[in-house]
Parts: C-alpha cells; structure tokens; sequence
C-alpha cells in the first residue's frame, strides 16, 4: 500500500538544457541525460496521479512518458519554469470530463489567478478547456491514501511550496525545488523520509537556489535513505558528474523513473 | 532587398499534434510534418529577425532551428497557446545584453502585462532575465526597412491583430492566424501580397477559426501569389490534405522555410 512510482518529467534549470544558443559541452552533448527540460515530478500512487509544476514543456513530457491521466496538481511556486504548461491539463479535463484540482499556497494561488485569469474568472463549461478546481492550501492535506504536508522555503523574495508525502504512517517522499535552503521546520518535516529530491543547481553560490554542496548539507540534515538532485545549471555533464556525488545521493534525468516505499 | 526568409517554427492548433492521450491516425503518424507544435513563425530580413508570437514550445522550436537572434516579438493575441513561450526570449535579452521589442495591440499588451506581471512592473537589470521595450501598437510601424500594417481580426470575443509587410514598395506578407474570418479592411490592406498565411482550423465550422473551405474564400478575395495555411487541427494529415488543395495554396509545417520577394 505505501508505495509510489515516480517519473522525473523534468529536471533542467530555468533556461532548460539545450540553452538557446549555447554551445558549451553539455549544450553540445548527446547524452541523453543531459537533455533537460524544466523541472518537474509525476506522482503515481495506487489511487491517484498527480503532478508536481507544469512546466513549459509540459505537453511533451506528458508524450514523452505516455502519460494519459492526471488527477491532481501541486503547484511549488508561480516562477514561468514552473507554470507555463498549465493550460495543457485541458486535455486531462477533457478525457475524465472533470475539474483538475489544482492546490497551491495562497500567494502562489494568485499568481496563478493574474496569470491565468481566463480559467479562473470565467469557468469554462467547454469540455476541452482548462476547468479548474483551486485549492488553498492551508496545512496539510490528503490525495487519496496519501498524506501531503506542506512546507515553506526561501527563494529569494518568495517563498516556494516543498511537499512532504506521507502512505501507510511512513514517510515517503519529500519534493524540495527552488530553494536556497532548508529552514529547520523543513528538516523537521522531512527528517528520515525514504526518499528526497532537491535543487542543487551548480557549484557556485546563487542568491535563490543550493549549490551542490549546499545541497549535500541539506541531505545530511535530513537524513534520507536515498536523495536526487534536480533544478541543474545547464552546464553540468551528468556522465561527469554522477560519479562525484555522497552515498546514497543521485542525479536525477528526464525520463528517471523510480519506486518508493517497496 | 525586398525579400524575407520565413521560417514556421509551428503550424498546429492549441493542443498541437500529438494530442496528449489522443490515438486518432495523424496523433500516431511518423510523417514528421504532423508533428505539429504550436503556431508561429520567425520572420528573418537583412537587417532585423523578428517572431510572431511565442508559444510554450519556443524554446524548442529555436533550438530545432538553431534561432541564435531576436530582434523583436510582435504577438497576435494572449491566448496561452500564442504566448506561454515569452519568458524564454530572456536568452536573446542575454546574449545581446539588450531589452526586447515587444509590439501588440493594446488589449493584448494588458494581458500580456498581467500574465508576466514580474518582467513588466518589476524590470530587472539582470542581464539574463526578460527584459522587455514594450512597444504598444497605434497603427502602422517600421521594424528596420519593413513596414508593417497591423489590422484586426474577430477570435470570438476578443480580435486578434493580423501582420502585413511592406519592403521596398512591396506588399510581401500577410499573417493572419486565429480568426473567424476577413473583415474588409483586412482583405484590402492584404489584398494582392505575395504571401498570405492564414488560419484553417478544420472541415467542420468552429466559433472563432475558419473552416479549409472558408479559409479558401479568403484567399479568393485577397488573390496572393501564394497561401500557407497555418494553426492545423490534429486530425488533419498532411499527407491526405495536400492534394486536395487549390492551386497556389500550401499546408505549412513546422520547419517549412519559404522566401518572398525575390
């Protein structure tokens, strides 16, 4: 019962990987791991679906992985690297002839409102339109079987949405993207998780995001059996970089799949 | 020096082609000219390379045709499939250390200002972030030699803003994407361009695109040289609808180059 299947649909940096124009290494490469579109996970429990971000590149991941259903978004934070694709989930409400409910931290919420304001402002009753079914969040809450507690953390002027799930009284999984670090209540909620995913996104400072190095103290707190990181800088080669990395701690690419809670 | 280089970056309806979920015949074609991400073109002269609109894939329709400048961005209209791309020009902004031309009516530069709320009330000096010359459209304006005359065109409740070119003396393109039909001053500040490229959504009538058969009757009364027709539904095969077409009249598909005015 406690288990859930994971597929990263995106892992790259805000610019993606290709960057326009770019022709360093990794840019350049042809290693398939090192195609990274924007940062994204797909959540599939036994009773649920569900998507953590909507990126720009949403609708091709969603081909890419063959995904034909999606019952739930989690929304981290409104940045357009997380949120451009959201419209795609129209063809969701199309296929089940259903509202996508859609949960976000209320600031997060209303940027979503001022940038998506046709779906908000004026529900469509068009079965192939993005019919919305927002949801505050305001503490934790259920998908299902699965318990998800939300947490703050600090992204410059923001703060972005991390999200701890929980099956069967163990906890699972913790979804940590776009955050310069972890505030003790984050350690606290994640403390011991099976499995934690993480910005790490180059190896020198950045105001609103971890370095690898920071990332690697956050997973010391933590404690978790196995770590991924994610949100990576455009020049990291995967193939040069997976060797490097702590026990137990991974790269993640597009297309990873992974089990947890077996 | 009349003449322009036309590259269709994309050439499909909201949902491109495949369809998440979809299984119809075209959706599961290889013929990689129903591989359809969604409508818009660069627009490429001596002096200045410019796009019409920018969709949530173009990232990757730059990176497929190895777009490596950008000059400006007219936009036709804020719906999402049109315009969810516009946080990646950052990367032209970036590379040229310079803010981006943006032109657009003024209805849709008021959505465009609420949609991107951040690049618009908050300009950063960042050199790799959006940084935007927001150019409000009065009438006609000059983007270097070309001069172009923008006109409306009716998309259910909105109108969408048709493009026609001038280099030269010459009357060379017209791009007239999402829209029900040709309201007279559209025909007459179109009429006799050498290049029309124009919305066919599908066989069956729709509220706010023009059928094949009325896109026909439009070509008809503007009488270009040549017609492409643009903003595709996603079960039409290339294949199938090619032959079919009247004389002069293409079906666009992404990666298709044209010349005018040579």
């Amino acid at each position: 019962m406690p288990s859930l299947e994971l597929i990263f649909l995106g892992t790259g940096t805000s610019q993606g990987v290709p960057v326009i124009g770019c022709d360093c290494e990794v840019c350049l490469s042809t290693d398939s791991r090192d195609k990274r579109t924007r940062t994204s996970v797909l959540v599939k429990t036994p009773e649920l679906h569900f998507v953590i971000d909507t990126t720009p590149e949403f609708r091709i991941q969603c081909l890419r992985e063959g995904v034909k259903r999606l019952d739930a978004a989690l929304i981290t934070h409104p940045h357009t690297d997380h949120v451009m694709g959201f419209d795609d989930m129209r063809r969701f409400c199309e296929m089940e002839d259903r509202k996508m409910p859609v949960f976000a931290s209320a600031p997060t919420m209303e940027q979503l409102h001022s940038t998506f304001r046709y779906a908000f402002d004026h529900p469509q009753t068009w079965r192939n339109y993005l019919r919305l079914a927002p949801e505050v969040i305001t503490g934790p809450f259920q998908l299902g079987e699965t318990t998800v507690v939300p947490v703050n953390l600090p992204h410059g002027k923001i703060n972005t949405t991390g999200y701890v799930f929980h099956r069967g009284g163990k906890k699972l999984l913790a979804y940590f993207t776009d955050c310069s670090g972890l505030p003790p209540e984050a350690v606290e909620a994640a403390g011991g998780v099976e499995v934690l995913i993480v910005d790490a996104l180059r190896d020198t400072p950045h105001p609103t995001h971890m370095t690898f190095e920071q990332a690697y103290e956050a997973i010391a707190m933590v404690k978790p059996e196995r770590s991924y990181l994610i949100h990576v800088c455009h020049d990291i080669s995967h193939a040069a970089r997976e060797g490097s990395l702590p026990s137990g701690c991974n790269l993640a690419y597009d297309g990873l799949k992974i089990r947890v809670g077996e």
